[in-house]
């Protein structure tokens, strides 16, 4: 499922406004019910940031996977609630029902998925949470950054990561000032923990300064990078890679300019092309 | 931090054994010690699946960017537990104590990191849980695969993805038979849900016969992605991008032939390369 989104595109040293489609990230709630000493228990199992379509495949498959079914006929019924789509809040819930709860591992669950949560979507009741919080936009026109800055930026990050070049598989975040000089990076085999690394490693150093500085990550953009990014007050946010529907919906709502598709002479522009110096 | 593993190279016509970097995926708990009406608090927050190292920027970029923190002055100490690496078990734990707890948001910690849960490995307080229920091995020699079969798969999952020549930034699993056809395939923006969803599909349609089938991932390949897997009985699992030090671990465990970067003419065998025909 995807989106139309409007993009402003560099290429062959041009600008040119246009629209893209853009994959729908979004979040779905996930519960189970399941009879406990004759009692009924509704229970919140997860959040997850999916693709909406095939979402009763997802709950099937999340519950054997997770090994909270054995087979397929431990599923009595599987009800969607809401259709919202591209809202910032929950709109969209799948309960599913299991048929025998013999077969429901209630001590698995209860260790599981009561006493611990996960990277920074999962476990979020509502995106609202985060604006209450974080209501200052970036500044809307500042800083200006260069497309020359742009292009060079993943390859500064790449050149300076000690582990991608050992054993390809690793993700960056770097925090670059406005001039294309790299501060500091941090690798990490998961993105959201790079980025975490990153953001503690300028914090303990006092390396924040978002009047001047952009953060530039090595693969695709999705909500949780954002909101991240989000934190620092940094205005400008680079990827490698191919945003999300939520990652530009959350970025626009905060002024933060987000550029994606990074490649030797080409990106792309997704929202508030004002910090991009077009001349 | 990466580490060196044994692999099976297949380049140029020909099969050579030798040896690969292989980039560090480790499970770290996060635990938060706070004051509450005199009584200190000692709370876990998350498991992460992080490379190891810079364990305290990734502590203090976490709590700051889950706004459990607002500035540094807010940690009293960060105190580090365990130094196994390349373990199963949770042997890493990491304990920030908060010096002032008038600044850490309570009913925040508590709605969002004590109600939900999350992707497959988040909220897991062992990997033990998950050898204790899934005993049995893959076949240790079956079902058998030709590289041309393995070199195609990307190819065939890309040509039939729906999504990903419009977006670009989409990613998929595919349910293969032993020639190379491809029987389903299911996209999505997280790597897991994809897989989690083809699962729940095959499972709907009764597609799963691990004795003739080999599963293909748009992606690098992480522990999570190799446990869903694992669960299904099939026996190869074949990625585009590079495997997680855990992936090969728990793939080695359980006679999984894991097989990634699968390039035109060329691909490694991490693990098992019994399954692989060789001339």
């Amino acid at each position: 499922m995807n989106s139309k989104y409007k993009v402003t595109k560099f290429s062959s040293k041009n600008f040119n406004t246009t629209e893209d489609l853009i994959s729908i990230e979004e979040p779905l709630e996930i519960s189970l019910k399941y009879k406990l000493e004759d009692k009924w228990i509704n229970q919140n199992l997860s959040i997850t940031m999916r693709t909406p379509g095939h979402d009763e495949d997802l709950v099937t498959g999340f519950l054997f996977n997770e090994q909270i079914i054995t087979s397929l006929n431990d599923i009595e019924s599987i009800e969607s609630y809401g259709d919202k789509v591209g809202q910032y809040n929950i709109q969209n819930k799948i309960l599913a029902t299991i048929v025998n709860s013999e077969n429901v591992n209630i001590a698995k669950i209860k260790r599981d998925f009561l006493t611990n949560s996960s990277c920074g979507v999962c476990g979020k009741s509502s995106l609202d949470a985060l604006e209450i919080v974080k209501k200052n936009k970036t500044h809307p026109s500042e800083p200006k950054i260069g497309k020359e800055i742009i292009i060079q930026s993943p390859d500064s990050l790449r050149d300076a990561q000690s582990e991608f070049s050992k054993t390809g598989g690793i993700h960056a975040s770097g925090l670059f000032n406005i001039n294309g000089k790299l501060i500091d990076l941090r690798e990490d085999v998961g993105r959201h923990n790079a980025l975490d690394k990153l953001i503690g490693c300028a914090l303990k150093n006092s390396q924040l300064d978002p009047k001047s500085q952009f953060i530039t990550c090595s693969g695709r953009l999705n909500f949780e990078l954002v909101q991240k990014v989000l934190m620092t007050d940094i205005g400008i946010m680079i990827g490698v890679g191919a945003p999300t529907s939520l990652a530009i919906d959350l970025a626009n709502k905060f002024d933060i300019t987000l550029i994606g598709f990074v490649k030797r002479d080409s990106f792309n522009i997704y929202t508030n092309n004002k910090k991009v110096i077009v001349d």
